[in-house]
């Protein structure tokens, strides 16, 4: 379980680790961790999947669908498949878990 | 969001919050938050699907298939479909999330 860099394009300082993959035989969904740096931000892309998210740390804001919210530990956030979307770092490291289905 | 007592047989202190329910429009998967207190457990009890976990705060034990094993915050754990398991918190409160499919 290592941290590799995000390298799609839109993407700055967010490193992902696989936490429960296909390769652990999970059935129907599988668990990312995400770390991204003060600044940075995931690329504001979207799949024709849900996301399912938990924050564990740090501050920052969640973009999608021309909306901005503000993200703390302990906020879940359904990303409805189709639906563009991007995290943003604050001015600390921002973590969350993100599960999307197999 | 509201923590409700687990109250099925074979549990204690212990207590369950639905974070992305049906209602939510969760198509695949879904998330809930345990609050297990100091010396108290989950059912030990199996289900026909597989359950991930994210330790979040405390300490404790997950037991399962006659295993027992230290939990602690960060851990990950995946309980494939139809294996017996039991969360138990130690001397603090154990907080996890724990994803099942729809």
């Amino acid at each position: 379980m290592t941290d590799v860099p995000v390298t799609e394009e839109g993407s700055e300082g967010a490193r992902i680790r696989w936490l429960i993959s296909e390769k652990d035989g999970a059935p129907t969904f599988l668990m990312r961790h995400f770390t991204v740096e003060a600044g940075g931000f995931t690329p504001y892309h979207n799949y024709n999947w849900e996301h399912e998210v938990y924050v564990l740390e740090g501050q920052g804001k969640v973009r999608y669908e021309g909306r901005e919210e503000r993200i703390q530990p302990g906020d879940v956030i359904l990303l409805p498949p189709g639906k563009k979307h991007q995290f943003q770092a604050g001015s600390e490291t921002l973590k969350f878990i993100c599960l999307v289905p197999k």
